[in-house]
Parts: structure tokens; C-alpha cells; sequence
């Protein structure tokens, strides 16, 4: 392989992220050409932090410091458009919220996506189980064991998703300025 | 006055907000001894932003121009904890957590009030409407045209709120730091 076509090898790293109001799980993945690798996975637990404010600045400082070490091209958000009552989707929007504006802080564009489609994405079947979706995640990425909190897997199974999208989706656009540079009317600045 | 006493004369930054998915209501007032001041209020309007995340990014983004420009000591928030629907509700959470993350990032302290709390500490009455708020500030201010959009009076009104909530509770946490220090067990590094 010549150097040129070596530069021309296409890498992109994909953050996603469940976020929740106790508990969110994140997972780094890295593609390359058609290989996709798992980097990090796990959860961030909130519950121990009694104020709610405090919860909501630990999940911004965790992803804004996940955003400057991994440096993800993208972030792909498991999120669920629906809920029990108005209270719980009120704190999980702020769940929401707090992550999506470290990773708009840094620029990085966001695609959220709602659970049924993740389990359609990793296992065709939009209604799996949890541990269906975390058995095909062990398969793809060769994992011995999967971390005890599912909401580790969750995140990995949106990364996975998105990835599988975004081959689908080859003129979407890809980041923050191609977005500004393909929709100037939708941006204007105050 | 001596010189003393002058260095002794607390002078307080309120920064109000109303944070909504299409318009964000702001207000900026300075406390020195009782006296109360406007420095400015506005709303921020992101319906021209078509995409979802571009309004969150530019919540994000005004509010912490907004925290680096005035340098608040608290923020308050009017923050409405029941809606109509969950769909409407995880909106607003959203837009309340971006708004709510920028203020956390400059660890500014957020004390959040009930509608119905506003109301009561402006006006006396709970259930006054958005335009006797509105003529209460008025008076209180000396403003003599309320701005069209009774957003900017909503955060108005919780930033006065905040400031008359915080004489009657003297013993309140007052910064970040201090939050920290008054409660060693609700804060643990990972």
C-alpha cells in the first residue's frame, strides 16, 4: 500500500452514549475500512451524588473529559422518545441535555436514536432483550464478558448502530461545518 | 465609610433564567446591600434553527457567554416540573439541561422555583398572570416598556425571586466551593 493511499484510509471514532438520570453507560469504538474495534466501555454511576445539579455536572465533566480523550468524530445518543410520565422524561431530558452540550461544546455532531431502532440495527429484531442485544455485542467485538450494568452494552449497541447507519448513509453529512456548510440557511448568527 | 467597611459591602450577580425550547427568557441583576438593579434582559430565540441540536448548541453557548460576560454569583432557573405531555416534557428537559450545563461547567450554583413560586414572591399571589408579573417589575425596576416577548420578564421575575428567597435564608450554600465543603459525603471523586 503506497503512502497515499495509506492517508486515504478512512479511521472514525464513534461515541455512544446512554444517558440516563442514575446511571449513563458510554462505549468508544474505532472504524477502520470495514473493521470495526471496541476502545472503552462502561457506565458512570450518578446515584451516589444526592444533589441533582451534581448528577447533571458529573455526566457533563465525564463526557466533555470522554470528548477530549477519545476525540470522536461523532456521537451517536440512544434515546427514547417516550416515557412513563412527565417527571422522569422532565429529569431525563436534563440527563439528555447535560451530555449532548459537552459533545455540541466540542463541535461534534450528535445522531440520536431511538432504542427499538438499536436492537433492529445490532440484532434485526426491534423488540430483542437486553441480553440478546449484549449476546450479539459479545460476538461482534469478542468480548468474554459483558459488563454487569446493561446500560455499558446500550451504549455500545448505539455506536454499533450508528456505524451500521452511517454506511447506509454516505451523504450525510459528517461533521459540525460540512452540517453549517450544507444548510447556511438554517444557521444564522445572532 | 471607612475603607473597611466599604471592602465589607457584598454586592451580588444574579443571572435569572427561562430556559424553553423555542425562546429562552434572561435576566441579569445586581444586588448591592438592599438595593436591586437590572443590568439586562432579553430572550434568545432559536425557532430560526431548524435542527434540534443547533437550538441546544446555541442555548449552550449564549448561556455561557452570559455566565463568562456578567460572572453571576447564582443562577436561578423556572423550571416547571409537570406539562402536558412527555414528548413536550423531554424538550424541555433538554433545553433546561444545556442551559443548566453551561452554568454547571463555571460551577455558578443553580437554585431552580416553580412557576407558582415566582409568582408568589413577585406579586404575592401565586396565581397573578404573566402581565401583572410583568407590571410588578415594572414598578420595581422603573422600567417604563416591558420587552414584547414575556420571556424576558420571566427570568426577570425568578432572578428577583432567587434574590428575595436568599434573605430569608442566610445559611444557605452560597458558592460552589462551599456547597463542597458543607457536604464532604455527598461528593466523592471516581
Amino acid at each position: 500500500m503506497s503512502k497515499v493511499e495509506k492517508k486515504a484510509v478512512k479511521e472514525k471514532i464513534i461515541l455512544g452514549l446512554d444517558p440516563g438520570t442514575n446511571v449513563m453507560g458510554y462505549a468508544i469504538i474505532i472504524v477502520q475500512l470495514s473493521k470495526v474495534k471496541l476502545l472503552q466501555f462502561g457506565v458512570i454511576q450518578m446515584g451516589k451524588y444526592g444533589a441533582h445539579e451534581l448528577k447533571l455536572k458529573k455526566i457533563f465533566d465525564r463526557v466533555l473529559t470522554l470528548v477530549d480523550e477519545f476525540n470522536p468524530d461523532e456521537v451517536a445518543l440512544e434515546a427514547p422518545f417516550f416515557g412513563k410520565n412527565v417527571q422522569s422524561m422532565l429529569k431525563l431530558g436534563r440527563a439528555q441535555g447535560v451530555a449532548m452540550a459537552a459533545a455540541l461544546y466540542r463541535e461534534v455532531p450528535i445522531t440520536e436514536y431511538a432504542p427499538k431502532k438499536v436492537k433492529q440495527a445490532v440484532t434485526g429484531n426491534g423488540n430483542a432483550s437486553k441480553e440478546q442485544v449484549a449476546r450479539m455485542l459479545m460476538q461482534i467485538f469478542s468480548i468474554k464478558e459483558m459488563p454487569k450494568l446493561l446500560d455499558a452494552s446500550d451504549a455500545l449497541a448505539v455506536a454499533v448502530c450508528h456505524h451500521y447507519q452511517n454506511g447506509a448513509l454516505k451523504n450525510k453529512s459528517k461533521s459540525w461545518e460540512s452540517f453549517l456548510k450544507d444548510n447556511p440557511d438554517k444557521v444564522k448568527s445572532k
